[in-house]
């Protein structure tokens, strides 16, 4: 490589980046090095900012710049619905949807008796702790239609039945789907979950 | 989107970058944010650093931290080559293959009529001056074998006939390739300079 260490340290750093390898994180920093004023210094900026100041909510796990992110802060938001998600890509995703009026939670992950995480290593106590102290009324489990999180959604259905409404996201065709690329789990979910038009 | 501002600046921000869009963008700055002390604090400072230094050598061209950059000052590279190419992200391409010992001149483009792009807008005149002044006896013209790339080969070959001895890089199959994936340019070019086994 002839470029000097630094821009070679750089490259490095960005191909550790979900997504880039070794080629496009060359490309991506000879693109930023080619726009260092318009692009390189912001970005720059923006990431020390970041990381100085980016921290989990302490209530909710969320990722923001204060103690408690803006949406457990918000008055508005406090509906009585918690929806729990695994990820905060998930809770992000979600946001984008625009639907959901409420608070979040999110566990940081699943059960897994595999990798050996149990509730503790989980935002499952913290969970318990809000439906009792913010006078949840209903929680949505938005978990993954994987095992593992079918299995966190079930055991947190157990510890929480009989305080608290719980519902789940509705399985089905998603909007725009075609029944051709579906695969057999779906379309039998779909096909169960029927309604009358 | 439920991430504060700062977070959200800085996904707007990655996703200018080539190869990444606004959803590959939030998942490397979910990573980011995920490894703050391992990966986004090093990341922000390595892209501070480069900000701050990168230049292009006044020289040839090429990208580095200096004025003039390794390769020109190195003077075991004063070989009596150039190899001439379109691009920094070309030359790096070139030194990743550690067959070429001299040195190189980066164009930063093609000549091209449609664009505009004249031969005062590429660093050809300092092409020329490098030949006579640096005791040049090959130049190496190592341009993409597009319509623009070989006009512009054509036309440095033109200023530079008779001062020095001129080369092209070798078309053919490419090592790997199969005949049967490859272009009939290619394969024809490929006939055209055929060997003796």
């Amino acid at each position: 490589m002839s470029s000097t260490s630094d821009i070679d340290a750089l490259i490095e750093l960005m191909a550790r980046l979900p997504g880039l390898g070794p080629r496009s994180a060359r490309r991506a920093v000879l693109h930023l090095v080619r726009k260092r004023a318009q692009l390189l210094a912001p970005l720059a900026d923006a990431m020390q900012l970041v990381a100085e100041t980016a921290r989990e909510c302490l209530n909710c796990g969320n990722v923001g710049t204060s103690e408690i992110c803006d949406i457990c802060a918000s008055e508005k938001r406090a509906t009585g619905e918690i929806c729990v998600v695994e990820d905060v890509a998930d809770l992000w995703a979600m946001e984008r949807a625009r639907v959901f009026q409420g608070r979040y939670h999110v566990l940081g992950g699943t059960l897994s008796a595999l990798d050996a995480v149990g509730p503790e290593d989980l935002r499952i106590p913290r969970l318990i702790d809000r439906v009792e102290s913010e006078g949840i009324r209903e929680v949505i489990l938005a978990l993954n239609a994987t095992v593992d999180g079918q299995t966190t959604a079930h055991y947190i259905a157990d510890r929480l039945a009989g305080r608290v409404r719980l519902t789940s996201l509705a399985q089905g065709v998603p909007i725009g789907g075609e029944l051709d690329y579906l695969d057999d789990g779906t379309i039998s979910a779909a096909l169960r979950a029927r309604k009358d038009v």
